[in-house]
């Protein structure tokens, strides 16, 4: 029997722009159709955190092991910390073909690009720059150096999506979800996609 | 002020796949953001339809007129009569950042490809393909015969999606409009879509 392998989607932007709240969002709509890939990590459990839910919890050593064993999709270190993505879940999913989601940094974002380059990247981005847009359009009513410091922020942003196939403003987070289920939706109707199914149909005949 | 051109949205499919059930269904809904551009045809108006509104009727003399000089996007004669798309209305509304829609039959959706080549198109499938996977996987309650007439038809329709980005199978009106929403959504939110609109924006400056 043929199987077409899931796609992996990738959720990342800059820090603070509320990525962990749209992906709680997204896995608490009753249809969604995409598995969340439970993170590893070395620091401690906090209150209420439990250990294969919230995240994996691992011991430094152990950690560090992985990582020499090629285990980890993307990995990096925060406030001493590492946080990572384990590899065989995620491939074991895709390969069942079911679509995989990961929310991870835009340092992790990169690694996964490079490994999974057909994989779907979408750049959560924070809504300053549509807010920036209408101050340009409303003109005149904020002080020059205001604006300025504005365009530089809004230049790095622009830098940093240059990798993303896709990116959603985070204005209202059920707006945001609604355009990533969206983004999913279209991207099982691309043509490459559709016809590289009933190829593998047809061919399995 | 910079201004970002609407984009060009293509429905099509093989004759008589639903496109017009589904594209009046788009219509009706409450919060379609997209224009529709009515066609032009020289054959008579039918019982209730009126001018300017399920079509524009015109004599086959201004239509001939209006070929030679170059004012439809696209054109094809059926059964003696002309139907084609004005070029004037669509070049406007998308200058003015608005999305046009044309729900067109393949043939004028290959002259739009080669006018248009970043406009949206769309692949309306009947449900034929998914239902010979379903016989298919079933295997041996169908004679090789009805099976293999299934899988040439199939072959055909692979053949006609080639040039389209979308492939929406019609299973369901409802569902099928849904899935077109999705990808316009999506659409919308390509990277090199919203680059382009802040880059314009930020040169604006």
């Amino acid at each position: 029997m043929y199987k077409q392998r899931g796609l992996l989607i990738v959720l990342s932007g800059p820090s603070g722009v509320g990525k962990g709240t749209v992906r709680k969002e997204l896995f608490q709509q009753p249809d969604t159709n995409y598995e969340y890939s439970i993170s590893m990590t070395t620091r401690s459990p906090r209150e209420g955190e439990q250990d294969g839910v919230d995240y994996f919890f691992k011991s430094r050593s152990d950690f560090e092991r992985l990582i020499s064993e090629g285990k980890l999709l993307e990995y990096a270190e925060y406030v001493g910390n590492y946080y990572g993505t384990p590899l065989d879940y995620v491939n074991e999913t895709l390969d069942a073909g079911r679509d995989v989601f990961l929310e991870i940094e835009v340092v992790g974002a990169a690694q996964v690009r490079e490994k999974v380059p057909d994989g779907l990247f979408i750049f959560l981005a924070p809504p300053s720059l549509s807010e920036l847009e209408d101050r340009l359009v409303g003109r005149g009513t904020e002080k020059a150096d205001v604006i300025a410091s504005r365009v530089l922020k809004a230049r790095d942003e622009l830098e940093m999506m240059n990798l993303y196939d896709y990116v959603v403003e985070n204005d209202e987070v059920s707006k945001a979800c609604d355009r990533i289920n969206a983004i999913v939706t279209a991207e099982h109707c691309r043509r490459e996609r559709v016809e590289k199914r009933y190829l593998l149909m047809l061919e399995g005949e």
